[in-house]
């Protein structure tokens, strides 16, 4: 497996979009004690939470990996931040990067990490055989998260999933696609980098057969309705072969994740496509509620939006930060 | 470019299945003036139709790249081959490889290779870095082959419309999606073997804006009721942002490709299921025929289920070989 060092320094450069530092902030938010502090560039207007750091004081604080906690959206990597990730490498740290770019592409990276006996880990590409899917029903239950849009919600709505059932003493375990989930669980596939051939077959893998009472919770990737992203979130929610789908969805959000002038389905449409295309491999697959990314409103907005969805769906609806997942749950512990 | 050396040797292994030695099946059905013969293993059963022929013959006949022209579901390079290939490179011949395996990943092939001066082409493989997709509209018109499953006649089928919008002086280009495209086309980007996120991306790519009169004839992949595939259909479905769609089918058929017990999806479903994912980057996206693969039936029975088929839907309705296309061109040119 991976054994990803610990602590983490979270570099997130200068970014000034909050969701391009969600790798960093995803490590802060669900694992601050794997974490001691950030590393920020100038002209960075967002934040993790973590305290602000130099390299050395990361290292002072006994950081033993630096994380390259950002993305823009073709996942390439900027050649400014080299001289940071050198200086990061002579100072004795592993450097852990989620982009599509490979580290270990550059040549002047991987002669330096040797001189300094450190590891390049590319933990977004996968680093065994992958196989295509089969799309046969295997034991086990599952949930997948899916959603309106990119960036909405659907790793911590997993991860508020698995906890709040392991809490309740259900045998549950989280499923990590991406990067950041990767970092958090300290395992996974990306499916967003696996060649395209294998989506379902890296999910079929990444959650195979298991015990009838086990559920995995599947972190899921993109929408369906995204023009560039929607192969993934297909060949994800066909690997899954998920019993229970939740959707996922950010309040307030006018067009999809890096497009222009694209507006995001509506919850109705979401639900009724992905439980239209679930079924390819999983004829039972229902959507049993919907999870929202209420951050944009206050606390009495997102009651009332909350309360109006489940009004006009008939389904549970929670802000998982704000409210807890519990009326999720309750409805897979019914089904 | 690529720039493949002609002509090719096509080797065939001990191949059985006539769908898995599609690639050279291709080159010598669209390409023979390119092809001096195939070259066959103990235990083979199927033919291109070329002459059967060693190495020494093939290159006595002129051959200057042998094509590993045939591959498992999984594209993996069978080990056993591996002696093959290494009479071909020490003969002087280019190999070109449409696997998922890399041939340069075989240092011992590398290694040969470099010694006899010859060059391993891994033709699946992308050789330049892709963008994620936008799905922004674009001038030009694009028409998209689309199937009941994978191995239909996609390729067949968009290599005969090209071929007959030029007879009738349509400014018409054939884009190449898979391995066996390219080696017929010389270029293209094998969309399922691409970064999972840069599937429609690619597409975007390969079929650019054009003139308003010119169209693209884009060569589908698999089918979105595929358990495996469905994910690169549906990217390369949004990255074409098709005008016209033709649906492909393999008449007689009982279980899609390399899935055990599932049935193919009637056209009904596979019409109106590609109409509605096509239109989220292309709201006017309509399918204008359908293209049958009747090889398992008598002319006779091939006519009838066509006049059938186009009683049914009220659209043409063509064995690409038996019949040609000119009924799916007419209907282009009245759109």
């Amino acid at each position: 497996m991976l054994e990803l060092k610990t602590p983490y320094l979270l570099f997130i450069g200068h970014a000034t979009d909050p969701l391009s530092i969600k790798m960093a902030k995803s490590a802060a938010d669900w694992s601050p004690e794997k974490c001691v502090g950030e590393v920020r560039s100038h002209g960075c207007t967002v934040t993790t939470g973590m305290p602000a750091m130099t390299i050395a004081e990361g290292i002072a604080a006994g950081a033993r990996s630096l994380v390259l906690g950002f993305a823009n959206s073709g996942g390439h990597l900027d050649e400014q931040w080299l001289p940071m990730i050198h200086e990061a490498i002579a100072a004795g740290l592993d450097i852990i990067s989620g982009l599509h770019d490979r580290l270990n592409a550059y040549e002047e990276l991987v002669n330096a990490a040797a001189q300094s006996n450190v590891r390049l880990l590319d933990i977004r590409h996968p680093t065994k055989r992958l196989k295509t899917g089969k799309g046969y029903r295997r034991e086990g239950k599952r949930v997948l998260t899916v959603g309106t849009d990119c960036s909405v919600g659907k790793m911590y709505t997993s991860l508020s999933l698995t906890r709040e059932m392991q809490r309740r003493g259900i045998l549950a375990t989280f499923r990590a696609t991406g990067q950041s989930g990767i970092l958090v669980a300290g395992e996974g596939i990306a499916v967003d980098c696996v060649v395209a051939d294998f989506i379902a077959g890296a999910v079929e893998e990444l959650a195979p057969a298991n015990a009838a009472n086990h559920w995995d919770i599947i972190e899921g990737q993109g929408s369906l309705f995204h023009p560039a992203f929607a192969g993934v979130s297909l060949g994800l929610l066909h690997g899954a072969q998920a019993d229970a789908l939740v959707v996922c969805h950010a309040l307030g959000r006018s067009s999809m994740r890096a497009i222009d002038n694209r507006p995001l389905p509506s919850l109705t449409e979401t639900i009724a496509l992905n439980e239209q295309m679930a079924r390819v491999t999983n004829p039972n697959a229902k959507v049993i509620g919907i999870a929202v990314n209420t951050s944009s409103v206050t606390a009495a907005e997102a009651q009332d939006y909350c309360r109006q969805v489940e009004q006009e769906l008939g389904l549970p609806c929670v802000d998982p930060i704000r409210h807890g997942v519990a009326p999720l749950v309750d409805q897979l512990e019914e089904n």
